[in-house]
Formats: structure tokens, sequence, C-alpha cells
């Protein structure tokens, strides 16, 4: 992947915040690295106004938001884990804030660009995992067991910051992420495609994820923490899958939950055809 | 497990310190929930050597530190995830503070007595996961796979904090949790036992994982973040397993990769014996 990187302040690793009319006009150069421009509520002065415009042609999400969730916002950014709280007080977001993938994702017309290329390819759909911790996480096993692309949908998703790849361990930097603006009927052309959806539940719907052959083309999907997988991306599944659980915990961890499937359908995957 | 879980302050969810002779005083009481005890280098009181006594006739480990290693922790642990940070200068560790577990242990007299009344039993050991976030993670998958037990060394390993039990979701109440002082004795006690031990390591070294058989009593090892396996750990194995990895990632996190190597050992675990 020669995608770029954002260019990590040292000093500031986990900042994926930009405040103020010069920060943001700056970033909406590269606006595939910007996930959504927050912008307070009440009236706008004329540089927020050309901005908001700007960042809505570029197809750019535009949230408002009351002017104290962007002081909280300017706090939190100030206060990263590396554990510098020095300047809080003097950002001004002048009423504007864009939140920036620490990586810019590849967009569908590179998805569908790419396609041809790939051989049987196992594709990942992470439908709204929201702690970055877990993104990173799934990044790091989707990438470890030869994702040829990682879905994200563009809403409900964390973020791809840098804490997220952190604990993706350069596996962001290597995987080929394509942000999708509506997962259902993209997943609806995985399947015009010859793709066998699978989904990851934790209901007693789904039957033994060992059960499922994932060889051939094959995305395999899991949901977010709290919800799991959304309606919509449920009813397009091909099947449902179980992980067969011994103890009185109820499902695993997200990134280990899609290890567990990944890892299995790679073993089938490896196995002489005719068997299995 | 009928095992007692801290009383948790609702308020202070993730501290797992507590400072001064007063509060010191009143955890000795309860033996078992104290993991260390840190002590100021330099002169002691009278009141501080009495209590050193009292832990280490009660078996719990003491060590000396710097003043400033302990106005550090006090500083720490008044700036939990929940963002209380009020009255950190006010705290006076009076040259003395103890690590709680949130949940304390079982001891390895009750492993040895419990343990005739397994049946070919799936045993977990987690030799020295430093993160308390993966260790949480890790005590989540070992229940949900079914794991009779769980070891982990006394030294080298995150705590039983509140952290952890929260990555757990209830797991770590509901498991059989062992700390063992010297972790290659004890292995060579399980293999006595006729207990195959299986290490997961991310070299060469290791065949597939999927190679190995793990039907019939069967203890599954990982190790820490940054190191793995520790040698004498690894020299106690019978088999050296790896998870085959397609991309350039180099290893999985650790709770993904126990999650991996537990369920294909359920998976072979389930098929009709005389196959596989």
């Amino acid at each position: 992947m020669n995608r770029t990187p954002q260019q990590a302040d040292p000093h500031h690793p986990d900042v994926d915040w930009v405040f103020g009319l010069h920060g943001v006009r700056a970033l909406l150069d590269t606006p595939d690295q910007v996930r959504r421009l927050l912008v307070a509520e009440g009236r706008r002065s004329r540089e927020v106004e050309a901005l908001v415009r700007a960042a809505r042609d570029a197809g750019i999400r535009v949230e408002r938001a009351p002017k104290r969730a962007l002081d909280r916002q300017v706090q939190r950014a100030a206060q990263p884990s590396g554990g510098t709280s020095t300047d809080a007080g003097t950002v001004n977001h002048q009423g504007i804030a864009a939140e920036r993938h620490a990586f810019a994702p590849a967009s569908e017309r590179e998805l569908e660009m790419r396609w041809p290329s790939f051989e049987e390819p196992l594709v990942v759909v992470l439908d709204g995992i929201e702690d970055p911790r877990n993104l990173g996480a799934c990044l790091r096993t989707a990438e470890a067991a030869g994702a040829a692309a990682v879905l994200l949908p563009r809403r409900g998703s964390a973020p791809l910051s840098s804490t997220a790849a952190k604990a993706a361990s350069g596996a962001m930097e290597r995987l080929f992420i394509v942000e999708v603006a509506n997962l259902a009927r993209r997943l609806q052309w995985l399947r015009d495609q010859g793709t066998w959806l699978t989904g990851g539940i934790s209901d007693d719907a789904g039957v033994a994820h060992t059960e499922v052959d994932y060889r051939g083309a094959c995305a395999i999907m899991v949901g977010g923490e709290s919800r799991g997988l959304r309606r919509l991306t449920r009813e397009r599944c091909d099947h449902l899958v179980r992980i067969p659980m011994a103890g009185a915990t109820q499902s695993l961890n997200v990134s280990v939950a899609l290890g567990v499937l990944l890892f299995e359908a790679r073993r089938q995957r490896a196995l002489p055809s005719g068997s299995g």
C-alpha cells in the first residue's frame, strides 16, 4: 500500500483533531484525511461558512455541536495518553474543528478498480467497531490472516486514529482499508462478484463457525462491541456463525472473535481441495 | 468460584493501590488480596516495620522503592481513566503502599486439591502478560473456551486489577485462577499429572498450530507481549506452535493468539474420537 500516512507529531502522537480556522483550512487540502468537521452551533463567521462549504464540496460530513462540545474536545486532545497537558487553555477552536484519520482509507472506486486483480480474496468487514484499540487489534489480525481488503462503514466506526494505528502495530499502513458510504449496498456488490458473506454473531441463530466453508472469495464480518452486526448487514449474510462457548461468557472480545473466524478460514483454505 | 471479589469503590473503580499505615494495616486483614507491599527506602518508622513484618509472615512480597516512586504511584492512582484527579496532593503515603488484587487468585495448594476432580482439563498458562487490558481479554477468552484453570506467575504479570476485570467482562470472577510462585516447577507438576504442554511462539521453531493434537489433559501457554514465553517455560513444552501468518505482521495481539489456539483445541476436542 502506498497511501500517505499522516505526518505524526512525535510530541502529540494521539492528537487526531485539528482546531481553528487556520488548521482546518490547511487540512482540507488533503480532504481524504478528514473524517468529519465539527462546527459550533449558533451564528457562524464568514470564514467558518467558507470552510463548511469547502468540506461539503469534498464530500466530508459536517456536524453541528454545542460550543461546549468543542471546548471539551480541545481539553481531551491536550491530554493524550502521552501525558502532555500543557496548553489546554490556550487553544482557541474558533468554533470549528476537524477530526482526521491518522491514515487515509481508500475509496470504494479504488476497491472496484483493484477487485479484478484479487484471486479468491479473503475480505474483512468491520461493521461499526467503537473502540479504537479494538479496531487496531482487528486490523492487526486481518493483516496477519492475509485479508485482501478491510471494509469499514463511514459512520459508526471508531476513527483510524493514532491510537488504532498503535494497536494495529503497522498493519494499518499495510492493509487495503476501504471506507464505505452504504455498507448494505456494498455487501450486495460483493455478492454480485461471487463473494460468500459470513457474519459472526453471538446468538443462537448462528451455526458453529467450523461448519461453514470459507474457501473461494469470502467475506468475514464482525460487528460493534455492544450491538454486533447491524440488521441490514446481517440480512445480507449467506451464513451466520457463532463460536461455541464453553463457559458462561456470552461473547469474545471482537478482535479475538475475528481472529478465531479468520484462522479457521485460513485453516480450511490451506486444506487440499476436495477435502474438508 | 466462590472467591471474594474486592469491595469496589464506585467512585474510584480503577484504584488498586492502598496508601498509608491505616489503609495498609486494614488490607493486611485479608492477605490474599494483597499483591505486594511497596516501602520507601531509608529509615522506617516502627509502625512501617510492624506492617512489613506482618506482610512477610503472610507470605507477601515486600519491595523497597525510592520515596519518589511512591509519590508517583499516588499521582497515578489519583488519575484513573475515570477522570477523578482531585486530591492527588492530599494523600500522604507515609512511606508505605500496598497493591491489591481486584480479585484474589487461588493458591497452588487449591490447584492440587481440586486437580483430581478435573476430567481431561484444558489449562491456560499466561506467562507474564504485561498489559492489564490484555490480561483481562485473555481471561475472557479462556473462560469462553472452557478453561478448567488459568495459571499466572506471581512475578512479571500484570495485576488482577479492576482494569483487567473490566476487560474480562465477568470472567475473572468465574475462572479458577491460580497464582504460581515457580512456574517452571509447576509446569513439571502438570506434566507429571499427564498434561501435554503446548506453547505458542512467533518464531520459526514452531510447527503450525493446527498440526498438534490438543485432546486429553492439555495446557496452552502464551507469553508476554514483548518477550513471549520465557526460556524455562519454553523448555518445558511438549510442543511449540506458531500461528501461520499470511501478511507482514509478525505476531498477533496475545489475546487474539490465545483465542486462535484455544478454539482450535476446542474444535479438535469436539471431533469424534479416532478422527483428526
